[in-house]
């Protein structure tokens, strides 16, 4: 028997099947309706959107690990605010050919995440499309009166932190275009996962916005990409220890085994959605120091003192 | 010369294009830190996605109009609420081949909608992809402490009241499918108006609310279909006056020149994004009323006490 599909169902009833899945108090109404802020709090709010076979492909990744992923990384941009988020929206667009278990899948992993983050789903919109599109608003609450985590401040003498794995996320795509995801060595499945499904410990941005850090961004872009916007952005230059970034034993690995110098997706992958940020105190719990705000010279990111040999990110066009 | 394309550009050049047209000093950074919210404020957050060919035509419209009506569908959600819309933000996906007129196009009607609401567009995120898809979340501000407009909020007794047209939408829409438009009467171009770049009073729900508005929608997927949803989840029926929402001039003057029975835009049109809802009260400023709450019946929504001909409403599947 052929599966349903969104056609089949049609729109209110495949709307029924996600918030059974995804449940919220708040689905259904024009809009959503967050909690009283505290007095001190501001919101903050960010948006990304996901293209069926740029961002994602079906063949790749599970329909949970794409909704995890559509949460994460918009997530990331909130925890690199210093902020906690605290809800968002989703809108799918897909073909009416789609299963549904595909849809109830992708809710499924946005669910999941969200309820990771103790967030919530509150709304959202479906309609037909040639192609997945999946677009994520996320709501985030940013406590008390000190500033937010912002690029344009990090300052000379600072030391570069850096929350979770830099280059695996750019290992787990190569390892996908190189060859299909079952014939992966099991040994390297981290480096899929980052790439299908990133993850990020809650909390981890509002404890170096507690601590002292005062720049931060997740790794979306590319390591050196992202960093050169903070430098730029804040008028110094960024030194990278290349001992702290160097690849490790599974990056090594899957560059042996791919030919590639796992160098590259250091420095160049990106889509990590790790935190990079600066401080002038104490390294905060969970991160670790990678580098040295200095001022501004030649180039906005060096390793070692020396221009990394690529600079190239992740661009749309 | 052919014009320049995002593909020419870039991504990061194509960004700086559309702040330089919707200009924001939120943008940029990771994510968007509204103001500090009053203490009595709640957030209130809905999306909407257009899809290219689905929800708007380059036929059909200009790339301001679909900005317009991208923002204006969404704000008319926050203002259903009976909030004030204050942000938004803005993703959108395009193919490389998509001249950058487009993009400045719809960046310029975002910022035109966004202005005349006091409002800012805070963010984006753009990307590629094989077909043009604009998804906006807009975040509003809930002032007071007395309850939101919700869809379940209406009671028997109360009048049912409705501002801006009704019906004019989907007479545009069928305008549009039946000639080009530069051969559309010009004496019929509010209707189309009405389709390509919907308008709505700002403050319309605030007034609504603070004069005693229990329940409101705005006219999204069809008049009977949108009421149809408050009377069900009030548990209530709505009885319209007929005389109230009869075809004007206008109307019939398109439904003559095509054929068709204006009733089934003013009954089943929807996407006019004006307001309806329910108050016990006077009839607010901008405001008319159009029929009234009564105990639940066999219909939800009755017409001069006849079940309506047209119940159907827009579904994407």
């Amino acid at each position: 028997m052929a599966e349903l599909t969104l056609g089949d169902l049609g729109e209110h009833a495949v709307i029924e099947r996600i918030v059974a899945v995804a449940p919220s108090s708040r689905n259904g109404d024009d809009a959503a309706i967050l909690g009283q802020a505290a007095p001190n709090s501001r919101t903050v709010v960010t948006t990304d959107m996901l293209i069926e076979n740029r961002h994602f492909r079906t063949e790749w990744s599970t329909p949970e690990e794409i909704g995890q992923r559509a949460i994460l990384q918009n997530f990331a941009d909130i925890e690199a605010m210093g902020a906690r988020p605290i809800a968002a929206v989703l809108a799918i667009a897909a073909p009416p050919s789609t299963p549904i278990s595909f849809i109830e899948g992708l809710a499924r992993g946005v669910e999941q995440r969200v309820e990771y983050y103790n967030a919530e789903l509150v709304g959202g919109d479906l309609t037909s499309g040639d192609m997945v599109v999946i677009s994520v608003t996320a709501i985030g609450s940013l406590g008390g009166s000190a500033p937010a985590l912002e690029l344009h401040r990090a300052k000379p003498g600072q030391t570069v932190i850096a929350a979770g794995s830099i280059g695996y996320s750019g290992a787990g795509l190569a390892l996908l275009k190189a060859m299909p995801r079952s014939d992966v060595p099991s040994s390297l499945s981290p480096l899929i996962d980052a790439f299908v499904a990133p993850t990020l410990n809650p909390g981890r941005g509002m404890i170096a916005r507690a601590t002292g850090a005062t720049a931060m961004t997740d790794n979306s872009d590319g390591l050196v990409f992202d960093l050169s916007t903070i430098a730029t952005r804040s008028k110094v230059s960024i030194d990278l220890d290349p001992n702290t970034i160097a690849p490790d034993a599974l990056l090594l690995e899957a560059g042996e085994l791919l030919g590639i110098d796992p160098w590259d997706w250091i420095l160049g992958g990106g889509e990590d959605h790790t935190l990079l940020g600066t401080t002038a105190f104490d390294v905060p719990s969970g991160f670790r120091a990678v580098g040295h705000v200095v001022k501004p010279g030649t180039h906005p990111v060096t390793l070692g003192g020396e221009p990394p040999r690529t600079t190239s990110g992740w661009v749309s066009f």
